[in-house]
């Protein structure tokens, strides 16, 4: 007899996790933006073909990436924004809230301090680090910036499990190995390089050329596609 | 007899752009980025089974994704890096290189001046504008700040084609029509809010807290899931 596997996933049922590919749960992050946008322009239903509008995707692409998660449109009236926001939170995990702990306070760490977007997703920057002595001490947006030598305690003692590295690409691996020492279970590193971490820690790099990147290449494409606006004597 | 219409694509031929998703040009950008890297290591050819690992997709996902653009790999070689480097940068338009002007230099702009990743892949912010009389003469990473006057002449003068939103977000649509009327051909907005724009400016809005929304969702489905590791009483 074969040994007992995991059972298929029965349909109308959501299938584990571990089966989700990466690009859908980040296209879950921008479906939820889209929905909390409208529900703050108060707005109550949404068609998957409204939401996939929106962002560029087909309504089989925004229905196939939700039934990855279970069921949760209505026939004939379409998601309804807030369950969809309270559902996608869960899946995402931003329905608690996380603490944060930055390493490396310059321009960027500066910036991300003050960054809004962070907060209105439930994640709280609740200590910084910095190993410039002439830095630590300094109040930057109401958080006091601590020496490294106090990572460790205070990641502890705040119950902080996600680590944001904003040092510079050389001191990266060394700030990512302080934060997987004192505990933390994830790690989203904004210095341009590959981290080595032990496997039970969750790593997301930010690569802030990506986005300019796209652009770029939508522009190349625009210029170097015929023009879709009709002119004057096309017959259609 | 029906209108003449685009010929449908030939095996072996690159479909035109219209027809590429979002999300396969954003996958571009990943595998450029793992590719720049092997070379960088001195690597010279990989497979899609490798490229495709090293951001966990499937081989198969890698060859799709390439094929909406030609055919790129040699049979039981692979790809050679540097070509498939080159190739990418064709598609993704930063073999050219691109300027950009900055709207805002407040700390998240002064730490995208900064920024090493975007000389890397052939983006240069050429021209700074703020608001503020206080910032304009500064100078920032060897670039004067200049006063929003002088933002359509600039732009202009210096052939910028790419603009880089950095207010906040009750200012963005105010820059975001200066750089329209100033000519740019598209526009990033690290602002937290959706531009209006006409069509033929194309546009990819930044949102940093995505990252941290995939990191959230790792680490809630990590510890949700059942352990992967067998326990020692385990009897497989």
């Amino acid at each position: 007899m074969a040994e007992p596997r995991p059972q298929p996933v029965q349909a109308g049922d959501a299938p584990s996790d571990a089966t989700v590919p990466k690009v859908v749960v980040s296209r879950l992050s921008l479906y939820l933006r889209e929905l909390q946008r409208l529900e703050a322009a108060g707005q109550e239903t949404i068609s998957s073909g409204q939401l996939g509008a929106m962002l560029g995707f087909s309504d089989a692409q925004v229905r196939k990436d939700l039934g990855f998660f279970g069921q949760f449109g209505y026939p004939g009236v379409g998601y309804r924004c807030d369950e969809l926001i309270r559902a996608m939170r869960d899946i995402l995990g931003t329905n608690q809230s996380w603490n944060v702990a930055m390493v490396g306070v310059g321009n960027l760490g500066q910036a991300l301090l003050g960054y809004r977007g962070f907060g209105r997703q439930n994640f709280t920057i609740t200590a910084a680090f910095d190993a410039d002595p002439g830095k630590v001490g300094e109040i930057v947006q109401g958080l006091q910036i601590q020496p490294l030598t106090e990572l460790a305690t205070t990641i502890r003692d705040k119950g902080i499990r996600l680590g944001m590295i904003v040092v510079p690409a050389e001191r990266a691996q060394e700030a990512a190995d302080s934060l997987v020492a004192a505990g933390v279970d994830g790690i989203v590193n904004f210095a341009p390089v590959t981290l080595v971490l032990p496997p039970h820690v969750q790593n997301v790099g930010v690569d802030l050329a990506i986005e300019l990147e796209q652009l770029s290449f939508a522009v190349t494409s625009k210029l170097t596609k015929p023009a879709a606006v009709a002119s004057p004597d096309d017959p259609s």
